[in-house]
C-alpha cells in the first residue's frame, strides 16, 4: 500500500473539565506545539483541558480525536475532528490513552489520575505539566516524565512515543 | 466557531472478517459510494468487509475510522485513518454503532448479528445488504431496511440518518 | 484448596424489560428449574424477563447475578444476589453473556439479539425459548437450540454448558 | 419483598498481582475483618492482593467476587465465589469499584492507582493501606484516607460507606 500516507503518532492530552486558566494555557499550547511536529491528538472530547488542546491543535491544521463517555457526538467540543461515542461513562478513559503512543497529563483531576494509571500499567508513557506527583509508601516514583513547559513536554512525548514504537516493531522481528 | 468545517455524516459499515468474495465487492462499493456522498466511515477496522469498505472509500478520498478490539493500532486495515484501540474486545462492537448516524450491515457473521441488535435498540437505523433476516416467535421484524444494491444502501442510509440527526435537534428544542 | 466449594455453572437468561406476560411466566419457569439443578442464574439485573427469572430462582434457593448498565446497586430488581454496576450501558450484555457456560433467550427485544450475536461469536451456546429466528440471504440459521418448553431450555441449556466445559478442558491439556 | 434478606455492603479491595509478603498479610487480615463484619468482598478475581483478600474472607464465611480482565472463569483464584467474566482487559478496573460501597486499596500497582482515581472521581470513598500517596503541583491531596492497619481500614470504609449510602438515600427523598 505504498499510496497510503503513514499515519500520524497519535498522543493523547489529559486533564480535567474545570482546570484553573493556568492549564487551559499550558493544554493549548501543548495542541498548538504537537500539531506544528505532525502529531494527532487523543482526548476526551470534553471542554477544559480537553478543549483547549483540540483548539491548540487545530489552530495549527493538526487532527483531533474526542472518545466521549455518552452516546451523542454533539456533545464533542466544537475543534474535535473525529468524535468516538463510546456510550461507556469513565471507562472511556482507558481507550483515550490505548489510542496514544504517549501521554501528556496536565493538572490533577481524578478522572486524570485513573488515565495516568492506566496508561503506566500499560506501558505507555506519561508526561506529566504541573499535573500529579506520586508516591508510594514514603517513596517518589519516576513513572512520570516531568516536564517544564508546553515545548518540552511535547518534545519528551514524542521522543517516548518513538522509543516505544521503536521497541514494539523490534520484539515483532 | 463559524470558521470551523462541518463534520461529516458517519455510516458505520458492519460485516465479518471472513465473508465470501462477493460481500466485499459490495462493501468496496459501499465505501465508494459514502466517500463520494461525503460521509465518514466507521467499522470495526480489521479485515474482510471492514478492510473492503475502507479500501473502497479511501479510493474516493473518503475518511476511515477503525474501532479495534485490541490494543495495537499496527492491527487495522491499511486503509483505515483513524485506529481506536479499546482493549476491550468484541465489547467494541457497540461503539460502532453509537458513532455512527446509521449502520449498513453487509453479509451475516455473528458480530455483525450484535452490531444490529445493539444499534436497533439504541433506535440508530439498519439498512441490511444482503445480510440476516430477523423473525420472532414466526413473525418477520421490519427493524432492517432492506437495500437492493449498495447504491440504494447508501441512499437508504444517509436518509435515514438525516431524518434521526432531525429528530434529535426537534427534541433538543 | 480441597474444602472449597466447586462453583456452580452460571446460565445467563436474557430478554427484554417490558415483555410479554407469557415470557414472564416462562422466565420464572426456567429460574425455578436452573435453581432445582443446582446452576446459577447470570442477567441483566433490571425488569421484565430479568426479574421473572430471578424471581423463580430464588423461589428455589437459587443464585442470581444482576450485570447493571448503570451505577446503583439499588437498581437491581429484588431478586437479585449480586449487584454488579457496569456503568457501561449496553455494552455491559457483552458481559452477561461472557460471565456464562452458555445462555438461554426468552422472547424478542432487540438487546436480546446483541446478547445472542455476542454469544454465537464468541462459541457459548445459545438455547431459544419463543425467541428470535434467524435467517441470512434467505437460508435458515441453526446456531440457536430451540427448545419447547421451560425444562427443555433448562435441560439443553445445561448439557451444551457440560459440553462447552469439556471441550474447554480438553484443549487445556 | 419483606422475607428477601438484605443485600451486603460490597467493599473493593484493590492491590497489585505481584506485591511484596507484607502486602499478602494486609489483603487476608482485611479479607477476614470484612467477613466478620458482614461485608462482601469485590475484587479483580486474579492473584496476589486479590487472591489475598478472598483467601482471607473465605476463611470467615464472607463472599467474594471476582471482576476478571479476561473471558475463563478459570483464571479467577480458588477463593472467588462469583467470577464475572469481563472480556474487557484493565477497563474491567471501573467494574471494580463502581460495585462496590467504598474501597480499600493496599500497596502500589499502577492499576491500583488507576482505581484510586476512578474511584475518587465517582465520588466512592477510598480508604489507604500502605498504599500511593498524592500530591498535585507540591500540595499533598487528601482524597485517600489513610488507615494504620487492616482493622482500621475495614472500620473506615464501612464508616465511609454507610455515609455515603445514607447520603445516596437522603438524594432520593
Amino acid at each position: 500500500m505504498s499510496t497510503l500516507p503513514r499515519r500520524p503518532t497519535y498522543i493523547a492530552v489529559v486533564g480535567g473539565g474545570s482546570p484553573p486558566p493556568r492549564a487551559l494555557e499550558l493544554a493549548e499550547q501543548v495542541g498548538r506545539d504537537l500539531a506544528k511536529r505532525g502529531a494527532g491528538v487523543v482526548c476526551g472530547g470534553l471542554g477544559g483541558v480537553m478543549e483547549a488542546v483540540c483548539r491548540g491543535a487545530k489552530a495549527e491544521g493538526g487532527t483531533t480525536i474526542g472518545i466521549l463517555p455518552g452516546n451523542d457526538p454533539q456533545e464533542a467540543n466544537p475543534y474535535v475532528d473525529v468524535p468516538i461515542c463510546t456510550g461507556m461513562g469513565y471507562a472511556r478513559n482507558v481507550i483515550v490513552v490505548k489510542t496514544a503512543s504517549a501521554v501528556i497529563a496536565i493538572d490533577g483531576a481524578y478522572g486524570t489520575l485513573s488515565e495516568i494509571g492506566h496508561a503506566l500499567g500499560d506501558g505507555i508513557p506519561v508526561v506529566g505539566l504541573e499535573t500529579w506527583q506520586l508516591s508510594s509508601n514514603g517513596v517518589g516514583d519516576n513513572g512520570i516524565i516531568n516536564a517544564s513547559d508546553p515545548a518540552d513536554a511535547v518534545e519528551k512525548a514524542l521522543a517516548a512515543a518513538r522509543r516505544r514504537e521503536r521497541l514494539k516493531q523490534a520484539a515483532a522481528h
